[in-house]
């Protein structure tokens, strides 16, 4: 049985935790750290089966007992904790973005070498059943070689400003997860990269220095273009869409629904729209990514969303806000 | 050139006149008959090149120069001008349903033996082009044996009372099209069936001695079953599909729309109604059927829906009121 | 907490132990007992937590800290196990059907007259998103009033012969279900029915006295028609559907499918099959069914299907029977 | 009655003469001229009812009988045939592109000012049923303020090298349709526009010095962002698509099909294809353009795509090759 410290009890760590303790049979959670622990916050994970807790996650650190941690906690920390945890000799599951800095993150991936310990990014994405078939597709050669690569992806709504000023810009903080998917998908490397933003949505994301609505043009190493749309807010839900076009067809995924019920009246013939939430959607995918972190570390496996790519992602992102600001096409390679 | 005679220019010679001079390139109307003609009519024959008028039909059946004639009069009148017809040797496309007595529809055929005539009956569905995929994927073996076929037809809304009194209920008015459906997609016969009815729509119908709403089950000669569910309104439009149930799959028939448009917005995921109306839905059908009609005159072919399927489908409507009327399943061997 | 005993630790038995560990926060299993207990059961179940074994049911019965017991022992255990199980004061979660005979079934509603028990039968499909999303439509008034109701309902194969010969034939082994649909959906009662069969998908079945294709045409008590198509084998898997159809519009639900991806290449627009098997389509609905009975229990509120809901459903079971032999439509009024 | 002259006699002229032989009433095409006019095009225009036919253009503009004509000579021929046209004081229909350089179509729209003639351009897409479902949906306000169009365009194949050499590129010779259909559906003007293109289809096209796969992004003056992307091969048939997002909501619109079947089998379940010619797509489309054309000049309206709708998608076809060949985003403000 790997025992577990959860770093963070915030949405995210609660998500993971339940997922840990209902599905995980490998695993289980011995601590939580949290500075702002509460007693809601103990009493639902008293309901799990955890029995220990504590403000500072360093008790965690410090158990010989725990194998593995997961950090949850907010973005500046991620990599000072990967880096102590490291030296602690955990397996580690980080929340993405591992670090806005790629020299932060450059610092947790030499830490690693050498070391027997699975470092995990949270990519939630790879492990949801729609965007899997469309990476399957691709890589089975179903649509051949790949020519075109478009990822649609919208919020239900815009968070609020205050949060959108420490973000770190739309790129990192939203298209990241859009990047991983292009290259998860691709298998390829984004080789170039131009962004188009605007402020459609909210005049005060512009007075926060962001934009809330973009179209993203990439060359891929393996010479297929790939563009991504983004926006903000979408009235009809969390939208998130994949169409991977090739030599010999195309794969299109597209949103869940609470049912496939199908109303047909004198308005038209309507269908369900998207789930609005982006933890309803993911739900399972939060689960399946929880379970192959342990998997990989019982059965010592490659995890599936590993630094580099935590790194990849990053250097993507500020790429994209290289291009918009600039207003130029911006090389990889400009990156490194 | 095949010189057409139209006997009856109410909605559907009409429908058939623009269709022969648009589109048939071996046929041409010389003569249009009504009792009722007036001149609307005669302007609009004329914009479409037709140069003869006539009340009495019997000018049409003299005329040694006409080939063919179409036979678009009220249904009482369709079997003596058939006799009529054949005795002047011309080929003759009638209208459905041939007479709402088979003996009626039996004389026709009698008269039809040995004579080098071309006798089709208006069953345009034959032509569509969704329920000839049904019927292709059915006759070319990809669902396999055939185990269960359902037909689905409803009008987006009910005839006036005064029509339905008159209409010889609502088997041999409306179901009638669903009946040779049935026989045209399985490619076999009724053998026994079942009706179960009810007045839903508007309680006038019962009045007038006739239902609104039927499910009505069928045992066919290849040892498939099928089901009809028939109503005289449906809200959304007029609503015929087909589903095609075998071995080996299945294949289902929808409904034709103004375009592929999907609305998504904060009510749902919205396509549009299907066409609402009758001519617009089966106007390419339509088109097609009398194309083909002069396609059989010119290449000597067999007509693709002939005397018998007009007495089939007549006896068909029969055995499902006498089902529906004594409360029990009837089989097509007392009808005879 | 509510102490749980499983009466029968077969695949239903195993789906619902998981089901109460993992998802119902008031209840615990207590206890399993299965004649034909074996290792891996017991591993299995102390993998979820369950401590206490035993060949004998009545173990489970004399167990004063047993507050319900789930019977999903074999069918002809379900009535003598439901009285004892009343007798000893336990709440009873009772699998379909709860019996053929439905003079045993009375015995069970008749014991359980003035008692403080809930009694819950097995009917998963109320549960299911899909068919609950047509429920929905139907009772919020958004098609209006019920015209037509349309279950189709297609396994993706036949089960053996042998489990044929005893299963109670088509009607009250799979049909059962779909009646349940019928009143569920509906909300209303059947009336009449009329059943026509064929052995379309193995001639053995024919030899075992059963039928493997049928259409079931049903009166309801408001007035609506509803029909039924059943098949043992669909070569694209499990097949649920329902439509209803109203006086304002009409609701379909369709299949679930491992995910949303939609192939394009020369050979067609592809999307998945539906979910081949039944416990992947309704896991989701037998978790549910099982944490609404905990709830019922707990908040003393009325179960979602109870005895009277198992009494008619194998009532119109035994209409459909006879009518098919019969060869004739069956009133309900005739079964009482 | 219109009398119409048709200058070039190729596949999109017959289309052009057919179209108005059966649709238009108020319209009659007199003359035909091709300078390569063979015994089967005329014996094809006779069966139309055309009676005249030359081989030089100049016979159409000379006749005074002739009040329009439809230039649909070679690209080059365009403009100066336009400009003697004008002079003759005809009405003109003139297919895409009016002319690569836009100097040439400047003089064209300089030579019509203050003139009373009609000049349409040959953009059929604005014709057919699905953009214009899609343009209707934007300018009605159903999906509020535009915030990014997404244009999907794909040829089922690559026309031959020796056509793509002499083409003007991708973006002039494909791309252009796409253009026009943003300031169509949009009713907004391109402002800035970054294409990225690669050759992934035939390495033969890069040795003709063009691409035959690209992503365009572009800056609308409505503040939206808008997209395209072509390829020159889809496997599955010409893929047609626009997706319009805004404030309110979304409207897609996707492609036409022979029909509406859905085929379930262990293989999936799979619908038709797209229509793979151009020809069958946007049939309806060219009858529509042409009939609103001599609309126009019977009504005295302004058509539906005029010269300066020619102007602007060459101006942007233009900018795109700038950019692509430049390697960064290109004003508009620079192409004028």
């Amino acid at each position: 049985m790997i025992k577990v410290g959860i770093i963070g009890a915030g949405r995210i760590g609660k998500v993971h935790t339940e997922s840990i303790q209902k599905y995980v049979k490998c695993a289980q959670v011995k601590t939580i750290a949290d500075p702002f622990l509460n007693d809601d916050t103990i009493a639902w994970a008293k309901g799990l089966g955890v029995q220990n807790f504590t403000k500072d996650y360093k008790d965690i650190l410090n158990d010989k007992e725990i194998d593995a941690v997961l950090i949850c906690s907010s973005t500046d920390t991620h990599c000072p904790i990967s880096l102590e945890a490291i030296a602690a000799g955990k397996h580690i599951f980080c929340e993405k973005p591992v670090d806005p800095e790629p020299k932060n993150i450059l610092k947790v991936k030499e830490a690693l070498k050498g070391k027997n310990i699975k470092y995990q990014v949270g990519f939630n994405r790879r492990f949801d059943h729609n965007f899997m078939a469309a990476k399957e597709a691709v890589k089975s050669g179903k649509i051949g070689d790949l020519n075109v690569l478009k990822v649609c992806s919208r919020d239900p709504g815009a968070p609020p400003v205050s949060y959108i000023k420490v973000s770190g810009g739309i790129f990192l903080d939203m298209t990241i997860h859009d990047f991983d998917m292009v290259r998860f998908i691709s298998g390829a490397e984004v080789e170039e990269i131009y962004a188009m933003g605007a402020v459609l949505v909210d005049p005060e994301i512009a007075t926060a220095g962001d934009i809330d609505t973009a179209v993203i043009t990439m060359k891929l190493s393996n010479g297929a273009l790939a563009v991504i749309d983004n926006c903000r807010r979408a009235s009809y839900g969390y939208d998130q869409r994949v169409e991977a076009f090739g030599s010999l067809g195309q794969v299109q995924i597209g949103n869940d629904t609470v049912s496939t019920a199908i109303i047909s009246n004198a308005d038209g013939v309507t269908k369900e729209k998207p789930l609005y939430f982006f933890l309803e959607r993911y739900m399972q995918a939060y689960a399946k990514e929880i379970t192959e972190f342990f998997d990989c570390i019982e059965n010592d496996k490659e995890v599936p969303a590993g630094i580099e790519d935590g790194l990849q992602s990053v250097l993507i992102g500020r790429a994209a806000t290289k291009s918009y600001k600039g207003g130029r096409p911006v090389k990889m390679s400009e990156m490194m």
